[in-house]
């Protein structure tokens, strides 16, 4: 008999029975972001391809397919494999890629799936096309232009007509359109300044456009945007697609920002988690820490404090690796010790790395188990 | 056939060779932290338990068995599982934990390992002492006291008593001793600091030492100390075992402070990353971000160009979740696109997340890999 620890939670068990620390999916409001946001972007008229990076779960992209999804993003190779794998259909990886071993898992996949992927060097391009020619393969290429994020992408036009011209040198692959997002728009708190910034990312886009279309190109997709820009996006007349990803969970960060037009995605992801030590007044200790929640948007800013009735209020304030540092409101003179046992729901800085942290998500409904689901695509990350 | 992502590396294959983003081991400096702590510890005179929580790797708990440690350390139930089914035969869970779940992970531990755990609180003294004898187990039982810390443990004597009391009404339970470890000591930058808190700890596990010798109990372990104040704690004449989990790797946190009497532990961990995307003069973009490196301590300091003979100096200056942010010393006006397929060793600000984040370890020598090792208890955070 092999000695494994026993699952974290087994289906129809309370919020009481789930083993912690856990990373949980409440089903209403995850539900009410994957159909929000579809029918948002229809109504608009543009494509929604969501970001898997933010789940990395097959099923998760089952459910946003099937609410009207064309496919999904993915942002590594290795990350595309399970969706692959499962059968999704189309596949976007929405980054640059360089080395031998990647491009043979390009065009390995491509054998499996509609694949797109973006370059922005002309390399990349030339690898690329003889590998799937000789795999007898077919890849859609869309050249990355910056139109703000200052990361990857293309700087200027000429470069992305020679870019054009080098993907149309080669018959095993085409050029598919252009990708044209900003990450650092996302997270512009003041949601009129957040729009200003789309603004000019949309403009800088339909500059390129324009270029190409001079040149008598066909621009088939425009794919871009991000959970926080999503609503302006999908109005500027230029972005055909879009890649939102965080829209299905929320987290403190996008928690934090101004939100009008659109509605604030319903927060769907906690990490629920047991304090096992509270020795001191006005301090208790959980049992997630570091390697249970991403800090790098932060600490975890909302802590929810299930069943007790008289639990004071916890805020969580240090994470060490496996421990959390909660300050308790009114300090609790030599009581603290009650409060040992007292499970919380906490609601992770940024979503996509805690996600990354965990093998299972543990669905809830009504405080009750109604799913497992895996995240296929954890530490996929070539 | 199933589609699944090609591995990493396999053995032989040369650093050009081996995919990334990969977690890399080099053997060499790996080796010598191993042997240079049991020396170190030996010829002090104190036990080495090392902390498996820094590599959560079966095979490199082996090494440090082989090399005279006494056994592991687990920060978690769940994390000691991969241990006690590889038959590790003494694990310390270093750490409190709370709820029917654990306590049946516990005595299921201690029907495969002999385990000691840490208790600060009396009502999981009589919850363990009933699971454990129903189970027919003994499990070792070590109170933690708080020796500057400010986190878990017992804050006075007389609680440190009570708790020693209730154990002994436990036949299942056996008093091990104390745990006593200071978690922000490790960290402080000045060599002389660090020794000065790291005193004041051991003057404080002292106090509470007298206070139970002065009841006429036995202490037959005071466990604690980690890599940055084991060289203070070995000669404290208090501790009478160790625990550093990081010295085996050490990290950008680690490589910052200073270091005196005992050597600095070689730098043995890396991450292979590579260039990507370079569109712009003065910033270069790499495949590892979040996803591939802990930022919780800071983003990594130190950035090795591989193989190209005129690299300009890089600096790793933003993490995002799949890319990297690199400045480019120089700039290298519009001949950035050079440095794409240029690869790179990073040095993880804090080696515990980053390690977490990975599946295996790739271990080279001589720039070529000689091992593959599983993260066994990868994830295991419950």
């Amino acid at each position: 008999m092999t000695l494994v620890a026993p699952p974290a939670a087994r289906l129809g068990a309370t919020l009481a029975e789930i083993g912690t620390p856990s990373l949980l999916i409440e089903l209403d409001a995850f539900e009410a972001n994957v159909r929000g946001m579809a029918e948002f972007t229809a109504s608009c008229g543009v494509a929604l391809r969501p970001h898997a990076k933010a789940h990395k779960s097959v099923k998760i992209a089952r459910r946003q397919i099937a609410a009207g999804a064309v496919g999904v993003c993915c942002q590594k190779l290795s990350e595309a494999y399970p969706f692959a794998a499962a059968g999704i259909e189309s596949i976007h990886v929405s980054n640059e890629f360089v080395g031998a071993d990647k491009v043979a898992m390009a065009v390995e996949l491509a054998a499996h799936t509609r694949l797109s992927v973006c370059v922005d060097s002309l390399p990349q391009v030339a690898v690329l096309g003889v590998a799937a020619a000789e795999a007898g393969v077919r890849i859609d290429v869309l050249p990355e232009i910056d139109v703000g994020q200052r990361r990857c992408g293309v700087t200027r036009s000429d470069d992305l007509l020679r870019l054009v011209d080098a993907i149309a040198q080669h018959a095993a692959l085409r050029f598919g359109g252009i990708q044209a997002y900003h990450g650092g728009a996302q997270h512009i708190a003041s949601w009129q300044a957040r729009g200003e910034a789309a603004k000019l990312a949309a403009q800088r886009a339909s500059e390129f456009v324009s270029a190409l279309r001079a040149r008598g190109v066909d621009v088939p997709v425009v794919t871009g945007g991000g959970t926080g820009t999503v609503e302006f996006d999908a109005r500027s007349g230029i972005y055909t697609e879009l890649q939102p990803g965080s829209y299905v969970f929320g987290d403190g960060d996008y928690g934090s920002i101004e939100w009008a037009a659109f509605d604030r995605p319903r927060q769907s992801l906690f990490i629920l988690s047991t304090i096992m030590s509270a020795t001191r007044p006005g301090i208790a200790v959980c049992d997630v820490g570091l390697k249970g929640l991403a800090v790098d948007s932060g600490l975890p800013r909302e802590v929810t404090a299930l069943s007790r009735v008289e639990t004071p209020e916890l805020a969580y304030a240090g994470a060490n690796d496996e421990h959390g540092m909660l300050d308790v409101a009114g300090g609790l003179e030599r009581g603290t010790e009650s409060l040992i046992g007292q499970r919380m729901l906490i609601v992770p800085g940024h979503c996509d790395p805690t996600v990354n942290l965990y093998d299972e998500f543990v669905c809830v409904r009504a405080a009750q188990v109604e799913a497992l689901w895996k995240v296929d695509a954890r530490g996929l990350s070539r």
